[in-house]
């Protein structure tokens, strides 16, 4: 499929770059533009606007935040603007359940077809091609994108007809895994102070009650202090927080838990830890015990 | 080895079960005595009072509280008192970190030894023999130990020397499943309000970032709102997180989100939750959002 | 003074008959016209359009949240559009820090004066003339509106040259205030359950430790169980935590406390307690001990 | 009336030194005895026992916690063995709930009267005679202690008959005074980040709605970020805490505002603050914000 390709940062670029291998024609663009060159090798074409990205039959958007994928799709020279009757904008991104239902309201007035199409793993899943996509939209439209999600992840799971549903659990799967990490931080902070070697802890945990990579990743970080370089930056797992919490207050669930979480991550961005992995929330209950250290 | 078993709920009944199906000579003791006959029938010996339970190198004690724990072992015709010089004790129950540094030191200046070594498994892995077991003591003696902890369990983890330890760890452990119980909780009243299907979520979080089986069993509890009949039950469960806090708060590591849980059992508990299973705290966020509803 | 008042509700009233009362001359408006009628039989003027409010040297607005006070001055035909340059908008609405600084911006560029001056008081203390006035913005300002102050309230108190700290401090005393809410809740919950009669209780703490009006005011609510009708409706009450934990995030400062007040509120209207007073929150803690019983 | 009075610390001493001055014959004992001198000299007898101390009419308690209070009473030559019957024990400490029960029953069947009488009121009221005094226990045993609290506080309250519910009561105050320090912890916090003065801002509160001791007391101590030395120190407050805590869990009474206090005190002593006032407290709310500062 003709495709257009915007945001290529530790996600998008490998992601696009699995849209090449399998045989599709992908016109990149990004902000930076030399983040394009590695792909433009891999045989993807240069949009030097967003605008020229916008010509095919599908534009994917690949972006940091609520802020940049409305800039990105309803600015004046934006993706609602150029892109054809009929063509379609599958946005990845992780982004909020009101953008997306205002980007789907747009879209619609346009003629254009909309899909939220978020995804769960980290940069290497995605290299692998073994992102799980979250998709949701037109029926119709969400299988004419298949064969793209096929090329880039593992598994697609539709979750209905309105887009922003794959928006809100998407962000309901990254306050679960905070809510692990939270839980991981004290949990290992209690066996510490006990004089329990922390990574035999949770070496036990995530080969008996906990066999998810979520708990190994995050329990080892945990374990070791080691919260830089970050594979996922606190401010993108606060601000993921925060969008799952504006959704929860216009639904009225309370989430006490959430709640707690959002507290942990304001605490850490300000108390500098701007640059930390956004498991370093899991290193206050150490810092509260007394027993905090630097990485080993 | 010849082998006393004190305490066959749930989970005692099939660990004895399968140390005699190891073809260690077991004598069965419990409180209601009738609970003893399918074992009898596998060759196990009756004993009629703790001390017939004592006569051997080993005595086994799976009980449902401190309580019960403290008195089997400290009563004036307790398992102490009986057990010969150079015995083994076996605590195996989910007891609290300060009572078994109390049998530890009471065992240790009656010339016996002990051993701490909680499970992690609900009863279809008791009977499996596919128990996590996690232990603490006396290298030594821990090794004396193996052959029947291999009858019984599928891996024996050792966690140091103090068998507080161990004990630490399970209550920590279930700490965490707690905690994987309360996200579930809030994160299915969110997208449930949202109108996403709640089973087809929890297929979603299962098959993909979280491929555990807690979150697989609590979050089809959840998605279904059925808590009965209990398979662990609620009373125990806050009965675990509140002897995690007394060790916390002893070590003084503060743990919000074990404070959170524990709110959370204390008012299902007060609001009629006895008989439900622990997974019920995961129900009460929908309360909170006004769409707590009974099981379909 | 010749002055505007636009918002005549519960408080908005009193205050500008208080005006009235102290000799300025007064041209009044509201949405629904009909609250007008008493305020012309004091002498007030009636102003027909928010435009016929704005021909004299002061406006002031007293409205019920962000959204009003941001149209009345922002809209097209709107105070910012209509008042004199030199002429000044006093804001006694409790509005957010956000919305402050765009009207102090907006209004400095128009060449108009701009004082945020909210209140902290009942309805009976804005008949009374009674209400603590916090006030900020340019000192000269803030003098030439102290004739109007002094017809309204007891005392004015200033706290800065920028407006929006006038607005924090009060949105932060409605913490304070909802925090002794919950407190009070927690509490009353507690001693009744235990068997200790509510309302000797609460004399006992208003005569004693907590001689505060709020304490007085609020533990007979609870201890009564009597949340309607309501002087200070729940969804204002939620908004203002709302508002100040905005401000809080954008701060960077994490305030566990507001974040539990905010749960409650969010439960309390997901359970239809809209048109309760906002101390319904302090009935909660009854409902999770199982003792809630209704208004006595 | 001829009185015993054990304890003599910031609280005991002045209590006693008034009951001596009202008339009463006085019989003092404290553990470093040192401490006696002063009330010798205002005509005190010295106790070299408790037993001394149990000879008369009455014998007063006033001592540091549960610890000290079951020790001086139920000891093998504690209060319960020397005291005669029909005499009364008056225990005016802050204790638990389950410490007072059991006094209470121990008491009773000595043939002995027993009155919890704990106090509100910070040194400087003791020693003005100031103190509130929350009162439970048998009508006509109060009634016989009336001449003795109206000796060392401006007012005596009656609870009940049952003697735990004075110290329920009065742990539950305490409870609220925290809740209130940590609210003001927070908003100070708040503001301050926000630029406005700490102090003026907790002078206006303490002016306006929050008129009562307690506000400016800790509203002070949390401006000036003063926390030593110690009027009444942290581990103390964590005590009460913990304790009322302990009751509202026997009484199933969830109390999440109780959990996060219980959280901020663990925190502030596993991190040093033993020798803290318990205002401290109200410190974590600027260093979660990172801006805590050391006294100006």
């Amino acid at each position: 499929m003709k495709t257009g390709f915007i945001g290529l940062g530790h996600m998008g670029s490998p992601m696009a770059a699995n849209l090449l291998r399998a045989g599709h024609e992908v016109t990149v663009f990004n902000r930076s533009p030399e983040k394009c060159r590695a792909l433009l090798e891999l045989g993807a074409h240069e949009a030097v606007t967003v605008a020229d990205a916008c010509r095919g039959d599908v534009v994917i958007t690949m972006l940091a935040d609520d802020l940049a994928a409305a800039r990105v799709a309803l600015a004046d020279d934006g993706i609602v603007g150029q892109l054809a009757v009929g063509a379609i904008h599958i946005s990845m991104s992780t982004i909020g359940v009101a953008l997306s239902k205002r980007l789907a309201r747009t879209h619609a007035a346009a003629g254009q077809g909309f899909v939220a199409a978020p995804v769960f793993g980290r940069p290497e899943m995605a290299v692998a091609a073994r992102l799980f996509i979250v998709a949701a939209g037109d029926p119709a439209v969400l299988e004419a994108c298949q064969p793209l999600f096929a090329a880039m992840g593992q598994k697609t799971m539709p979750v209905g007809e309105d887009p922003s549903a794959a928006n809100l659990v998407k962000l309901s799967g990254n306050f679960l895994l905070a809510a692990a990490i939270e839980a991981l931080g004290e949990a290992v902070a209690l066996v510490d102070k006990a004089g329990i070697d922390r990574q035999a802890y949770v070496d036990l945990l995530a080969s008996t009650i906990f066999p998810a990579p979520a708990y190994r990743t995050y329990g080892d970080l945990i374990a070791e202090g080691k919260f830089e370089p970050a594979a996922f930056a606190a401010p993108l797992g606060y601000k993921d927080i925060r969008l799952m919490l504006a959704a929860a207050e216009s639904l009225q669930v309370p989430m006490p838990l959430g709640g707690l979480l959002h507290h942990r991550f304001l605490r850490l961005l300000a108390n500098g830890g701007d640059h930390l992995d956004w498991a370093a929330i899991g290193g206050l209950a150490a810092q509260d015990a007394g027993t905090a250290r630097s990485a080993r």
